[in-house]
């Protein structure tokens, strides 16, 4: 368990793409998609985890997370009692100075939505922004997976 | 995972307590106390578990049921998370004839509730009633601890 500190961003292109170390397909859904703690099953590629996060700070950047991997089987089965609406999305890594970008392009009824991520050691921690990179989007609740998957992308106006 | 096949009755008489042959202290939280799916963290004594629990079927005897133990540490951070009213009870085990029966001595506020399980390996299998045993009540929501947690038994009129 630890607190994670992440900031959020649109993407304005999709030139990450070729840039990318590596990519996984995520397929995740939700046993509790509440704001003040979240209990998320994903399988990704061939490894599957059970995920639970408290609530932000007041910013937005830093979190409560506790993670545990377990079997692809058990995820698909608890995949099964999930809030409605899987999410499912392509990870791209991208390695920009010294930090990796995880890039999300979301598909099904969020086809559309792609979504930058850092992780950082610190509130404070700089970090070089990529040509691709656009807006901010830390700490807006309606980009949270949580809530994506209550209010897909598509149906955003 | 497994399907759990489980019958709940109360308890008449605190006779059990001299016929157990092993005790232990519990506390327990949910993370999700929702119906269809519930996570619960719960602390045995020395050892911890995550639980999660899939919708019971029409007569409320079998339910879905996986579970994975992790570190006390772990779940004693996450009881933090969880929804308000920790459940704290003295977990009984007595031996009845070929089963067990778990009994549960409830604290708190839910101090006079004494509630007795039976774990089933089919629906139709016979069990041996001991003389302390009194009215079933399996099916019955608001003796799920999901629910006694939401609706402690001294608030019940």
């Amino acid at each position: 368990m630890n607190i994670e500190i992440e900031r959020k961003f649109l993407v304005k292109s999709l030139d990450f793409k070729t840039e990318s170390f590596d990519k996984k397909h995520i397929k995740q859904g939700y046993l509790n998609s509440d704001k003040n703690r979240t209990v998320r099953i994903r399988v990704a590629d061939t490894r599957a985890f059970i995920t639970i996060k408290g609530k932000s700070n007041k910013n937005g950047t830093s979190r409560f997370e506790w993670e545990k991997e377990i079997h692809v089987s058990e995820a698909e089965a608890l995949l099964l009692l999930c809030e409605p609406n899987i999410i499912e999305k392509t990870r791209f890594l991208i390695q920009v100075g010294k930090h990796v970008f995880e890039v999300d392009e979301f598909a099904g009824n969020n086809q559309g939505l792609v979504v930058a991520e850092i992780e950082l050691s610190s509130e404070e921690e700089g970090f070089e922004k990529p040509n691709w990179l656009s807006k901010e989007v830390t700490g807006d609740l309606k980009y949270y997976n949580s809530n994506i998957s209550k209010l897909p992308f598509t149906s955003w106006k």
